[in-house]
């Protein structure tokens, strides 16, 4: 009995539109990634699973799929342990690969191991799928893209200038226009935790504070009040429930309220040479907008802190992200080795410029000239004609099969094919071709030429 | 202490040169699958098990990789099973889901579960990763590309001759010329085997006959021999073994052969309409060659079966291949639906345009102009040229640091950059630059205006 197909759980297939659309957007991202100087890498789907393990967290470990063994892979398991029948203590026995969880784990390794064919800095971009074992739901998949632009080898502050300039020439170029690149300083974090006398307290701090949105400034004191953070500590910090102002008031601000911590000063440092650069180049559609509460990635990120937010009309979570992180090859070896990256979140910018209608109608423009099939005779006519178009790159065919004409019809109105071709026996006598116009109904007859002018 | 970084057996990085010249093929052979009227599609690097499972025979089981169900895997397998210790028997248990193994068994699935989105017939190209667990060796991975176009629905010949034009059209693009489209037919060799009175060792004459190259006629005889085909047989397909001449020639000679074979009759005539149509219609450089002992995928192709073979000067196997398959989706229930296809073997074409020095120079390019950086000042200055040069597509970027002259020149050299521009106090006082050619050693003073159009 035939079996009924399925698509395995949290994963999708792409039909031509869906595939043309995100090409669309994938291109202009690697387009501009080149301008700004970045090469492209690829590094394998799966990695040996130490060069994994360990580095996103147990919930990262959780989430990584991990490949078996091929063969008889309980050969080498002893007994003792396979006797106990403990997943976890088995997996590392009879699976030593896994599915590469994000780009920048395997960027690092290709790093290390590249490092003698590698000029420092080092402006690689990578756009390539990542698998996690998540639980599947409205807009999370087990497969999905990352598209990320990373530099390592250099501390200059010139990168996240750059960054910004990357994100607002991609979204602009997109047409997708009013979105915030949001920045923010781990260095100011810290140096906020500090001064109020919470060091040991920064990332309870900073998850309450990044709620500021959602449940308001009393909620967020609760919050913190109950994390242990003193009223002592609310009142020094009260200047950030109200952050408004330019990003020069902001800073200003900030200056006065973490004078005391040299780490912090120089976070706020970090950010205004960034925020004056960009206030001289200027931006073409973007805002750059410095946001004390951002807080992602604070496990590893050292330095700057980006997230790009989409324009306020649509209702979509960050469409890009990234940041500063020292000593990103110290796992392998590689000491002293500052990188700063950013990501652009394929499958949500798809959304946003699905929601804003967005997607310009070339995008969606397949095969542009059908010709109908009428017998031998004609289709070897028309395959004559048909490769002349091919060779200027006009996207063409001919239908297989002798069908009824109607049904031809059918097939070019339901594909949008804007043109059709027919060439019976008065054409083939004529040498022409009678070529219609879909949209118009129009009908012309045609030479060759004439017919590859018309359709090009 | 630092772990020492290794890649998975099998796999390959990508450098951004080798990235590039990749993309150079693929963007090649995408471009003409599209002028050719093939739509893209995507379908998730893993599978259901039982999706891919049983489909490519029990090598194929086997050199499927199995991807090791999530969270605590073992908690449903039962004790008694458990017990026994299996591998066999407790991978179904585990594991769920496998990484795809080629492009066809899914593009099967995907046309069942899309087929009433879909318009017959269906002419779509897919280029995708796909992984076996085979015992790595030269020239063969575990995970690879394969770059496929397939037309299902209908059992129109045109869409044979459209491959071959197809495949002429790709190398002749990438300027490899030379190559030879080696033709057969499955209804040909079935027709052999039936004429000598052999069906039943249908496989293991085309095996020996396949091998009439590397063993010589007598090497053939004494093989079919030795697999139970009688001397008289031998006599009846002597004409095969000296199976020379023009398409035509060999067509006739098949057509004596065969002619008490209805089935091999008809395949005589397949190929000839086949061959005839592409007479008339011409190839640009490529060859099609009539090839009785081609053999290639007999498990599966029922009508044409195709394959490319480098120029002569190239020691390679085949670079492309394919055929015609009739009841492909049959396995997932949809019945009757024809499809035939052909594949581009990436890995390969790409060693043979290596070997014979055929990837253009452009594809080698990466950045065009590096600024060099003198400190704050003149960064700021140049930032606002290079924001000009990348609206205009110039690959372009910034030194990052104020490193020593001499160390920025150096990276510029390393990396092949061919302009570098300077700006120190005296340009940026007369709103100038310095352009360096650095392959002529060239200097320029120039205006933003003249620079941009210097190097673009």
């Amino acid at each position: 009995m035939a079996q009924k197909p399925s698509i395995a759980k949290g994963t999708r297939d792409f039909t031509p539109e869906e595939v043309s659309k995100r090409n669309y957007i994938i291109s202009t991202i690697k387009r501009h990634f080149e301008t700004f100087g970045f090469l492209p890498i690829e590094t394998p789907s799966f990695e040996n699973s130490d060069t994994l393990m360990g580095k996103y967290g147990d919930e990262g470990d959780r989430l990584i799929f991990k490949i078996l063994n091929s063969g008889d892979f309980l050969s080498k398991v002893d007994n003792a342990l396979y006797e106990k029948k403990d997943a976890n203590a088995l997996t590392s026995k009879i699976s030593e690969k896994a599915l590469r969880y994000d780009l920048t784990v395997p960027f690092a390794r290709y790093v290390v191991m590249h490092q003698n064919e590698i000029d420092l800095p080092f402006k690689r971009y990578q756009v390539q799928p990542v698998w996690r074992a998540d639980r599947p739901q409205k807009g999370r998949f087990r497969e999905f893209y990352q598209c990320d632009a990373d530099v390592v080898g250099s501390k200059s502050l010139w990168q996240e200038v750059e960054f910004v300039q990357l994100y607002d020439a991609v979204f602009n170029s997109l047409k997708l226009e009013g979105i915030t690149i949001k920045m923010n300083n781990r260095k100011i974090l810290s140096g906020i935790a500090e001064v109020i006398g919470a060091k040991d307290k920064l990332i309870d701090f900073t998850v309450a504070l990044d709620k500021l949105d959602k449940i308001g400034e009393d909620g967020v004191k609760r919050e913190m009040l109950e994390k242990g953070i003193s009223e002592e500590a609310l009142t020094k910090v009260q200047p950030l429930f109200s952050f408004t102002g330019s990003n020069t008031d902001k800073l200003n601000s900030l200056r006065s309220l973490l004078e005391t911590s040299e780490e912090g000063m120089k976070g706020v440092e970090e950010l205004s040479f960034i925020m004056e650069a960009i206030a001289t180049l200027g931006l073409k559609t973007a805002t750059l907008d410095l946001d004390v509460t951002l807080a992602r990635g604070l496990n590893y990120y050292t330095g700057a802190i980006f997230e790009v937010s989409a324009p306020s009309e649509v209702k979509m979570g960050s469409i890009g992200g990234g940041g500063r992180y020292d000593d990103l090859t110290g796992i392998f070896g590689l000491k002293d080795v500052s990188g700063v990256g950013i990501s652009f979140g394929l499958d949500r910018i798809y959304l946003v410029l699905e929601e804003l209608n967005l997607f310009p109608e070339e995008v969606l423009e397949s095969t542009k000239v059908l010709f109908l099939n009428f017998g031998e005779t004609e289709a070897l006519y028309c395959l004559k004609a048909l490769k002349k178009l091919r060779e200027v790159d006009v996207k063409s065919e001919m239908y297989p099969d002798d069908a009824k004409m109607k049904k031809q019809m059918n097939f070019a109105n339901k594909r949008n094919i804007p043109f059709v071709v027919l060439a019976g026996s008065k054409e083939i006598q004529e040498e022409k071709f009678t070529l219609k116009n879909m949209k118009t109904g129009e009908q012309f007859e045609v030479t060759t030429e004439e017919l590859i002018e018309k359709v090009s």
